[in-house]
């Protein structure tokens, strides 16, 4: 990791999508190399022999959702199955409200019911989603957006999350690489928020707050279809947005010439960021619209991939406000991230 | 820590006081007695002789703002001092915004102007805040007050932030007993929120959503002047929210009768935490008005301080979505904080 970064005074800056502020303050870490990850999210993979997730230990599991390719015996590439401790009931005739809810003016409450999946990105325990080719990554994506059609037409699901966690840190309680698709019967009010303040934007400015981002100094690599950035107020350090480059409502719009292209640079930048950051714990977020958007929110909603390496804490601070201290200005890990140079081969 | 609890079945609740959804899932964990911390917030002390916030290296520290007793020497009980890493810049002819900041339509930023104070609990290295007696927990409250009562002097000032990160996962740097007040030049997104939540619960009940709190069954004690309970949607397992059973806008309106009652029900919350949970690393905070609040919401915004042990970490899906998964429904976490019982010796 060569930049050095200048010294720059505090700012506070707002960020638009999300409508809050994040303060910017190198007073703890002068230097961008300071954030270099402390621990490995490999150190050692769990033994692969008792390994659910890998190829011959398919009876272990929870029950498959589908397999790809759909013909496939052993020679699956990728599963999504059941998450065999889910967060969430699939059961329909789960009841539809808590009996003792009601006991208390102002207590609110839906019965648990949803959606809690498992993506097993490869049949192979020490093969890691970067360590795939751009088209099996896309393969993957394409994993998300099936499964996503699957749960949308399920009137009572609102909004389905997919995300990754790398590392025990970042939350991972299996080594195996492997996503998550949380599917809800309420839409989340961090998502409600994205949206209303992503609207504000466009009425505001008669532009989609993500259809205009490019600032070259924030730019780290782009593709022909999509733009990787770390955002003007990037809530943590070294937190990078892919961002298609086309206006796009929700994710699964996605088609399979775009998913080998996303796959491609969603490579890239977990690679760099490895590289950079001493392969840290990670997570990433698709962060889409409510299934049933709203018509007038389509013009200002746009999808985005959010990776953010685990590379400091939580302390009191945020928890009380919100409001997240980033001792890393977004400049500067742009330019980290766009220094790495790696052949982008999407033969590989 | 002798409770067991019943199975019950998932359910998603809101959180009226911030308007966000909780799921709470005993999937992964069916009795509360898993989530003991496995690790001791202070395994060892810091050598007492390099502290800097130990008595007799005073000049090792950032200015002090002001110590108690006022007229106190090397006898000094609590001292406010500026920290010596702060997140923002007291100087008030910091410039007001950067220079770069409106290159990019969209991107609102403000210089970062502020303060950031740290509070030292005891000039003793290994004392701890539930180690104080309930009069001298009531002077740290009151060292809050009389520095919030300074810095709402400052127009500039917004809201102020009174948090203590306990044990390094928590967020300390220093294990020296101490806690921290940050003076921000806007209102954090999540206090407006939290604001404007509790504004809408005043609008359709006629009622302060604080006022009303206590059901029976999420009680864990009360005094005089302050309810301790488990909210009905916590975020966190054994989250502990203290109330005043006044209502009051602000944290600042504490007086030195309160002070004391607050500080006998804290040190009891804390002890019994550190009992059941295995001395976990915690975070508190004071959530309290804007300093410039505007009158129409003072009868529904309530202030009150929240404590959270760190037991479990945040997740791809708590980022994504702003939901939490809490595996410890509060019923249970309450009955399990309620069972430990310890004299309540105020004269201690």
């Amino acid at each position: 990791m060569a930049a050095e970064a200048t010294y720059r005074r505090p700012e506070i800056r707002k960020d638009a999508t999300h409508n809050r502020w994040v303060i910017f303050s190198q007073a703890r870490a002068l230097r961008p190399s300071n954030f270099k990850s402390k621990s490995d999210a490999n150190p050692k993979s769990n033994n692969q022999s008792e390994c659910p997730f890998c190829v011959g230990h398919e009876h272990e599991c929870a029950p498959e959702i589908f397999r790809v390719p759909a013909d496939s015996t052993s020679d699956w590439k990728i599963r999504v199955i059941q998450n065999l401790y889910p967060a969430l009931n699939r059961e329909l005739n789960f009841p539809s409200c808590p009996s003792d809810s009601s006991h208390c003016s102002g207590d609110v409450a839906v019965s648990g019911f949803g959606f809690h999946d498992v993506v097993i990105e490869s049949p192979v325990h020490p093969v890691h989603l970067a360590d795939l080719s751009p088209a099996q990554v896309g393969d993957v994506l394409l994993a998300y957006k099936t499964r996503i059609d699957q749960l949308r037409t399920f009137d009572s699901i609102k909004y389905v999350q997919v995300f990754k966690n790398h590392g025990a840190s970042a939350g991972a309680s299996m080594s195996h690489s492997h996503s998550q698709i949380m599917a809800l019967p309420v839409v989340p009010s961090a998502v409600s928020a994205r949206i209303e303040s992503m609207k504000e934007f466009f009425e505001q400015t008669g532009k989609c707050s993500l259809c205009q981002v490019g600032r070259d100094d924030l730019l780290i690599d782009e593709s022909t279809h999509f733009l990787s950035i770390v955002p003007y107020a990037a809530t943590f350090p070294f937190e990078i947005w892919i961002i298609p480059r086309y206006h796009s409502t929700h994710f699964h719009e996605l088609d399979s010439d775009k998913a080998v292209d996303l796959g491609g640079l969603l490579k890239l930048m977990l690679v760099k960021m490895s590289l950079q950051l001493n392969n840290p714990p990670f997570n990433f977020m698709i962060h889409t619209a409510p299934l049933q958007v709203n018509p007038s929110q389509v013009p200002s909603t746009h999808w985005f991939l959010q990776i953010v390496p685990q590379l400091s804490g939580v302390g009191g601070f945020e928890m009380g406000t919100g409001c997240y201290i980033n001792p890393v200005f977004p400049e500067d890990a742009a330019k980290v991230l766009r220094e790495v140079l790696i052949e982008h081969d999407s033969s590989q």
